[in-house]
């Protein structure tokens, strides 16, 4: 073992996967946000933890756990987005050599139970149709926020094509102008930052933008799951003006017609089977032109997915 | 090693988890099923497989999925129970050492994606809220169906006590008279033979029957997790006639108020912690009086969950 | 809707799944048994808290949760057969309406790792090969032990056919007299109530059962899965004289030739695609000839998984 | 909706999860390599997909799995890096328009079972213990490639400590001289490009690191996690002269002292209970001075997970 020198490279440390459920009951009719937060602090002074075991700096991640707590009483949650930001704001001017971090949440969206067609005022089921992500970088004194979803499954049944590729030795693949089309939509929209600033309906946005999302996919004759990709992209940018940029990761759960011949069947793409691997695995960013890049935005998240 | 004799006791086998898509594309406007089947057969004949390795009466699990796939088209699948009911009548017709088996489908819902606030005719959502449950189990001549959903998530912020329990020296849990209460319900009906033979509406009755889990579950007051399955239970069995009786588990999910005390907060039930593990598990079956029981419905299925 | 009457049937009820984790550190040289434990209670008079919300009866799932941590310093953790049979015990003594319950644990298996080639006192890799199950039924005043193990992942490349199965209408499968045969094993062996009574080495047990299935596994030229279940129940049940009768579940992990055919290669068993679903589900019980059956003991624990 | 213009950004798309089991038979004792593998191109001539559904220019996906398991037999599997690096020249050598792409695999270890003492000819347990992990990274003409391991779970039950750390408003953490650290590493090892060229032993590699973690794991007498981290890092880049840096995340999976006085017992560290969440999650990046950063290595890689 030859004596080498190393140093400490890219960092960060905090706490992942809070579950917070937060209750509003000022009246009889409850409100309630549910979510799954995590924290992590970035900062230069936080080396000394990595090189000497010096936890002079380190703010523990028993604090930043006890902070989402506390936060969610002291403030509220108004919106993953706007709890995110406070967070942020709180670990960066509470502690000085605290540079930055990354703060992300999922949220779990419930509805009211209905009682003889009434919702009822404090009894909810889970939704489960898609998670809402949110996350917040802050980063050489600026902050970024992204709004996103996943698992968002969604299926056509015909409205889909796959031709003109090329062939070579290993293609087998026969061309198709009818396919099932399936995919669990993984999107992240990353705001304009003046539009952070002026402040932003992060609830009402989500709606439009996820409503938009499956719209599009409806709408859209598909040449390709990317085209189907970028189409929504641009939907979405369309809709919101605050949005910059959309980030898409979108498996093609493939759905194969069964051949049915050996028993004397027809299958006129009528019975499918679904497979769970491989999967295609489509990516692809959508941006508005004008806006400014912001490749911080993005440091440490999931490149698509 | 002493020489020792052994025999084969219960045994079954199929294959499991054929996951099937049906579409119906009668018209422009399609329908889908999405099925996940299991199909597993018994008869003293196939215990030759087991003892010698003689498979001449191995159906074999490979035909067990060609026919899942094959009903699917010719037989098309009206609701995931009559389509086990198929299965089970064409293995047990088909092959007469084959005695009987279990047939078990999960169905994944899907909407309607909504375009400009119209239903689409081809594309849609998961649903994502509970998946249902079916089984089919064939027996010494007879035929059982259940019907059932499982990880139907509700959560109610207040109307849910904890008292009263006794107190040892293991004993630390402070009594409540307002928690949060969530479960993820599982539960199975059985349907009467009768019923059965005189043909159900499964589709309609699961509806029915979810909206009354979930109306009884927010209209309880509870005094126990216990109380509110037990209710549960009943509101399904007084909803609909075809059923003979229900099988529950409800995991207790745990969700703890966070003492902010040491923070100078208070926290009158508004910030929880949603916990994973370890949960409550509170299980039970609730029985239309009258109605004959029946066992070998259950044979091999899990004893609640 | 009618009134109609219903009535209490089957039930059970505690807390799931408590990762208690137990260090033995009376010298520099330390033990771990990490285990993930659930205890559930029944009895008669446990029916009030369904009926009528009353808890006057209700050994809180919290105070079993409590027992379980309290129970691994007091008595500590020999074996997780042992430490069930201390919990049944305490329950079924300390409260006279407390008429049995079932008891279940999984065992994480955990080695010392290796520094220069020796052994670590203190630190140890989790072993990741299978996990060891075990379970106390106390029922009627009975009590029955099963040891376990699932997710034992094996696989063969060779010594495994298939063939001489019926063929009908729905039968495309080939017969081959060379497959890769793969499953993941799942097992539960019940002992003898006498040799319970007697004492057990649980651990050593454990240790030359899972041997002994490997052994079996490997060795045995495979006509069919079922065949291979057989004797590797009944090499269990010869290795040990404690044990009754071995249950056991058996997914056929499919191994399928790729036919490279297309792309002028041959494929002589070299390249197999593994797939996840649909899977083969092989189950079955070998029973001791002459050992008394015992039903109960397998009450409400899944049918052979 | 106003008209906005929008653009295509970062972008790529392939077949993952390519399940591929190799098997090598040239004599009675088998050799086995499996491996989950996903390819991913990307190309300026792929927008045309996204923009226009023109797939002229798309190498389907269906052709890269094809490739993938064609692949395994023309070129066998040596070991996962290698067998990467052949797809990544194949399909930028083959396709003028694609210039470059990542490749992933996971590769699962099993070992041979004994019989008698003696290792089988063709027959094996899955091993458990961690999972390889390997990349090769395609970029303006450059290749990168990493290797790595993940879900290597390790525990010490004392030799590690707290304390120090900054108390504000929010901090209740207590200091400690004696914990249980555990965690489950991930980590990924980039290799210098001088040593790809000259051909690295990856199998012996990975051997070697993996067993250079674990016992730096054991041997570091721990202040922080972070520092723990830092020393694992810097015994592979001593171990291996291949190595240019290395990312780790470790999840702190919190292990906690059960307070067992209300019981009247004592708890000298002896009972633990194992949480699941929330948990710490440390990261961080060791790097060899003097060895050049290659950003491009890491594209769309999971940042430390």
């Amino acid at each position: 073992m030859t004596e080498v020198s190393v140093s400490l490279g890219a960092n960060k440390y905090g706490k992942a996967e809070n579950r917070v459920v937060r209750v509003v009951r000022d009246s009889a009719r409850h409100e309630i946000v549910d979510l799954n937060v995590t924290s992590q602090l970035r900062g230069a002074a936080l080396a000394s933890a990595y090189l000497t075991g010096d936890n002079s700096m380190v703010v523990a991640t028993d604090t930043q756990k006890n902070t989402v707590f506390a936060f969610a009483k002291e403030h509220g949650i108004r919106s993953p987005e706007e709890f995110l930001l406070s967070l942020a704001d709180h670990f960066t001017s509470s502690f000085d050599w605290i540079e930055g971090g990354l703060f992300q949440a999922e949220q779990y969206a419930w509805e009211r139970i209905l009682v003889d067609g009434v919702p009822h005022d404090h009894s909810f089921v889970r939704q489960g149709q898609g998670t809402r992500l949110a996350t917040v970088q802050s980063i050489d004194g600026s902050v970024h926020v992204t709004g996103g979803v996943k698992d968002l499954t969604v299926l056509k049944t015909t409205g889909s094509e796959f031709a003109g590729f090329p062939r070579d030795r290993y293609t087998t693949l026969v061309e198709t102008d009818d396919r099932i089309m399936a995919t669990s939509v993984t999107g992240r929209w990353r705001f304009l930052p003046e539009a952070v600033e002026a402040g932003i309906d992060y609830d009402g946005l989500y709606a439009e933008v996820t409503e938009v999302l499956l719209a599009t996919f409806a709408s859209v004759h598909s040449l390709a799951l990317q085209q189907t990709l970028f189409e929504m992209g641009r939907a979405a940018i369309e809709a919101r003006p605050e949005i910059a940029e959309v980030r898409f990761a979108m498996p093609n759960k493939h759905h194969f017609v069964v051949d049915l011949s050996s028993f004397g069947l027809e299958n006129p793409n009528e019975v499918f089977f679904a497979a769970d691997r491989p999967y295609g695995l489509i990516e692809g960013t959508v941006t508005r032109d004008g806006a400014a890049p912001a490749p911080d935005a993005w440091l440490d998240l999931p490149a698509f997915v």
